[in-house]
């Protein structure tokens, strides 16, 4: 049987891992840089974070977040605050000691300068916006503070991989302080479910929400609450966070108000985040053996031209593409303008063709002289196979453009839905688990199962190379009591179990 | 004769530094961090950048720019590639040397994890990005390159003020590289160019334009372009550089491409950049003893509105006030909604009149009970004095509010104008210049000079603690020539000196 050829190598059945680097490659998206675990997101990439930038901006604004902007750098002084918080990210910062650089005398440099306190590049901004917080509350008057920032960060990771996890990364932090417990907690919610929303909405990539289990929460915090992707390797991806600290980091911090009674008592504050991760679940959830499919609603671009050029009809392709490209530029598309590419790049129409097919863009237009003729378009939709085409009147095919991409969305979302949904399993026995985690494919794998913390179950987990993702919302409305299937105890909590990035 | 009382102590006449400080803290825009040199930037100073970026990420865009990201970190080994570039930064780099903490048993922590090779955080990214470009370029096809970063920087400063010199600041970098010196030149001056229309047209403030003189110019470059800002102070602030590095980067950098010819040639580049300084010269220019004035065109709202609540009238009253602001927000200025704030909180009218002031808010609309009987409301304009009043019809008063803004832009960036004008003075002799700079407000002194590099002038000018700012496009334009006032050299050259922030 010959193999049919794709525009990536290897595919995905043949070796995931160098599949998702290629389609990375493919779509000119980052690259690794010459330092140790950091990329470059080119301009490709960037633009994807440039949209999603853009689209939570908008949602964090209107539910009363306003950006700021704090110190790359955290004094080791203020790391030592909060025990928990420092031992979860100790072993992964990068140290700043010297202020200076002086020549060896060998033709290199070496630092100078030392410091008297050295500073770690922020790998988290709790500290030092807490410490912000502190000065900026005094009474009850002065809260809620919800602050937003967006800006890189910087974890030493041992195993890097472009976009998934690297050294550095660019994310948004969220960190807001409240009067009451309740009202914090009702923001930590509100903003696990923007980040759903957002994730479905838009990138159409489906996810858990729920509970992480208290092994898998954020150092420090209360209760952490996480969307949990779904890769087409059947692997998990933790997409965003949403932490309730309670008093913890307000304790540690000193950020103290006098209630409405006079009395002194301690914020209760919240943090939350998605990063550039989420570029690398988008790729994972949805990219094909030919490279990255983007959901209309996120591409940079929705539709790319291509003119065939011949020798002695140039001119009038070219001014055809140019008259489509307006009038397809005055089409809305979700509440914006369609954005079109016109590619007149120095390179043959083929080549060209399978450059934007890698890079994922929805629709593909190819105009040439015979088309021109007559008087049609050919048209390639990215969510439908790389060959199967549509021969589109140039007078007015375009106008349909608005459905065809709300149709794509939809379908990408609900390929993505079916194959998650499929690959969720519900276990009743400790065996049954160890079974599923026999193989690499175990998917989402649900239990009873008490959250407890247990010695014994982490230990099993780690040589199952499994870990709890969450307490996942759907599966935990009015359960019946069930029997945990690692203690036996009575529970009615379900956790979903898989492989993760 | 009694003082008149003023929102900001002391005033620019009595201290001009404090004004300065008392002005960003009246505003609530930004405020020292407990990281040596850095600042925290508050929301309402980080919406001013925000809109900044936002008009010039539009600009760089028409104009063929993509937006990207590189890494934080460059490897010593990277900086010691260009000479000059490596002396101008070394002594101002932050080193990172180590990539953990450990407990130093005594409940503090210190850095472990040695580096084989230190990273500096970024004090500029030539190098970094001249070797992605290194790596990107193999044929004149694959020119042009036009990037843009929005980045951190960071550069250990020693006597840093807010805004205008910290150690960690904002900014955007554009790099390109071109496949002839010609391109390259005429990318300079239009970013140079961009930056001008963007100062003047956007933040009212005036600019001259020019070149740098050799000692000024950046580091490696080859030439160096400035626009020079003129603050109330009578001293100059490099706002914005745009730097033609003809081949020397390419060549530290290896940027080689193969032209039409089939030849090796090193390839041209550029770059340029603006930063949070902007936001300081933007205070220097047109705030006044009542603290901020914002141009309309770059305030993040442009009208707020105050309700002046009694017990009785409160709904009635606040009513009107979100009825007004719909109204309001209906109406377009310079291309857009027009933005408006309804500051409904717990404090007295009087004092928000009086925050919102010290913010710059060009529109202040008080509302009350009275008012709303009268069926008008109170009009305050941010260019005029502070207690000067318009009752304005609550009908239909505020559809003039869009040519109000516009008078209120042209007013502002006229009076700035004005007094950067008044302020240009030109001397023949080198006496002159001296006397000139016998007091602190010598403004902008301009002279036939020659521009090559001269160690007793460079003295001289220090002893002075004046500095050669550009060579001014607008007063090189023809010249006669003239004796260089420090040489006595023939030359058609006229430099402008001035003492600088």
């Amino acid at each position: 049987m010959s193999k049919i050829r794709t525009a990536i190598t290897p595919t995905r059945e043949e070796n995931f891992p160098e599949w998702y680097q290629s389609v990375v490659k493919g779509a000119d998206m980052a690259e690794n840089a010459p330092v140790r675990g950091c990329m470059v997101i080119k301009p490709w990439g960037y633009a994807l974070w440039e949209k999603m930038q853009k689209v939570l901006n908008k949602r964090f604004k209107e539910t009363g977040h306003e950006n700021a902007y704090f110190p790359l750098l955290i004094p080791l002084s203020f790391m030592v605050k909060e025990a928990e918080h420092v031992e979860g990210f100790a072993k992964e910062c990068a140290v700043v000691t010297h202020h200076k650089l002086e020549s060896d005398g060998k033709g290199g440099l070496v630092p100078a300068g030392k410091l008297e306190e050295p500073y770690v590049i922020r790998p988290t901004s709790e500290m030092i916006i807490g410490d912000s917080f502190s000065k900026w509350v005094q009474s009850y008057r002065d809260l809620p503070i919800k602050i937003n920032q967006w800006a890189n960060i910087m974890r030493w990771e041992k195993r890097t991989r472009l976009f998934l996890r690297t050294s550095e990364f660019l994310w948004q932090e969220g960190h807001t302080a409240h009067s009451t417990e309740q009202e914090a907690k009702e923001e930590t919610f509100q903003m696990l479910a923007i980040y759903k929303e957002f994730m479905e909405g838009y990138l159409a990539m489906p996810v858990l929400d729920g509970e992480k289990t208290p092994e898998e929460k954020f150092p420090g915090a209360e209760s952490t609450y996480t969307v949990e992707a779904f890769m087409q390797s059947k692997k998990a991806l933790q997409a965003g966070t949403s932490h309730y600290m309670g008093q913890n980091f307000a304790k540690s911090c000193d950020i103290k108000f006098s209630n409405k009674d006079g009395d002194l008592e301690h914020a209760y504050t919240t943090s939350w985040g998605v990063s550039t991760r989420m570029i690398g679940g988008l790729i994972m959830t949805h990219s094909d053996d030919d490279g990255l499919v983007l959901p209309p609603m996120i591409a940079p671009k929705q539709v790319v031209i291509i003119p065939f050029l011949g020798k002695d009809t140039d001119d009038a392709v070219l001014d055809a593409c140019h008259v489509l490209k307006k009038q397809i530029e005055k089409l809305e598309y979700n509440g914006e303008k369609i954005e079109v590419v016109l590619d007149a790049s120095d390179k043959n129409a083929g080549t060209k063709g399978w450059d934007w097919v890698r890079k994922g863009i929805p629709l593909r237009i190819t105009l040439g002289a015979k088309d021109l003729e007559n008087g049609t378009f050919v048209l390639n939709r990215r969510d439908k196979a790389a060959n199967e085409k549509a021969f589109i009147s140039l007078k007015d095919g375009f106008a349909d453009f608005p459905a065809i991409l709300e149709e794509m969305q939809s379908n990408i979302f609900d390929k993505a839905l079916s194959f998650r949904d499929e690959n969720i399993k519900e276990v009743a026995s400790l065996d049954e688990l160890k079974a599923m985690f026999a193989n690499d494919d175990a998917g989402f794998v649900l239990c009873y199962a008490d959250p407890e913390v247990n010695e014994d179950r982490e230990k099993l987990l780690k040589e199952l190379k499994a870990t709890a993702r969450c307490i996942p919302f759907a599966f935990n409305k009015g359960n019946a009591e069930g029997e945990c299937i690692f203690s036996g105890k009575k529970t009615s909590t379900k956790i979903v179990y898989a492989r993760a990035y």
